[in-house]
């Protein structure tokens, strides 16, 4: 199942880089900076859609990292703007290209522990499934929320991009 | 994966209904009718907390038949007040206690198919990552968007719900 979550993941990446094309359009034809978007949230005391994006972003890139053993490069979380936001998205796209379902073998058993859990663990499995793809969806329709609340055009069809629908039986 | 993935939805439809009852709390500190709760939306034109809620319940609740073939007794989305839709989420993981690791045997390879989709198909494991798990985590992250952006003190901790976190080696 990772191979084919993984592979979700990278399609609805590619959904995120549409939405935000929208969004830029969509302030283009109301003459306003598009990068305003990059500052917008949804309570005061929540992030900003940058930081939805990044940490999105962060949630697959760490998750594949863990899971593989392979390395990740951190990033700086300095986007501003649609475009760059747009960027770091295209850059997980290309890092998740990078693996193979061999990549995968043996990440249910892996020990996975982030500095900030003082030697507390969980195991590949576990982690992916109840932290991984939560936070992953969390950010990416907290991201699409933020759009949606100020006026962005995107539907469900968006969010769930094309969907491998198989046609009628003769 | 099918096992753990629906008790990951269980886990998380546990956690909608808390937030529920933080937000029913909040109305009570603030003196207002708390199914207004049960109105509110993100957007003009799109669904309300009511809405988010039902859908949410019902993804899981095909997904599991679907993939199960067992039956799934349609529900009236007549919900109006919090309470009533937290019974609506208690429901539904009253539903899931009723299936076994061994009710989805054969689940990846299943027809799935819905009404709507005019004799169009998936296959079990296309419906379930393509579909069911998206749709599932698109409206529990807007119910708690609708929930958060009205000023109910809730946080990731209650998004995600325990995590198996395992002691340090010694």
């Amino acid at each position: 199942m990772y191979t084919e979550t993984f592979s979700q993941m990278k399609k609805q990446l590619g959904q995120l880089d549409k939405w935000l094309g929208v969004a830029a359009e969509h302030a283009k034809a109301k003459s306003f900076d598009p990068n305003v978007f990059a500052t917008l949230r949804l309570a005061p005391d929540q992030f900003p859609l940058a930081r939805q994006v990044q940490i999105c972003c962060d949630t697959v890139k760490l998750a594949a990292s863990y899971l593989t053993g392979k390395p990740a490069e951190p990033q700086a979380d300095e986007e501003k703007t649609v475009e760059e936001l747009q960027a770091r998205v295209r850059s997980i796209i290309k890092y998740l290209d990078g693996f193979s379902a061999q990549d995968f073998d043996g990440a249910a058993t892996r020990v996975v522990s982030q500095p900030r859990w003082k030697g507390e663990w969980m195991t590949g499995a576990d982690y992916f499934m109840q932290h991984s793809i939560p936070n992953f969806f969390f950010h990416l329709t907290t991201a699409y929320a933020i759009l949606r609340h100020n006026g962005v055009s995107i539907g469900k069809r968006d969010f769930l991009g094309a969907q491998n629908k198989r046609p009628p039986a003769a």
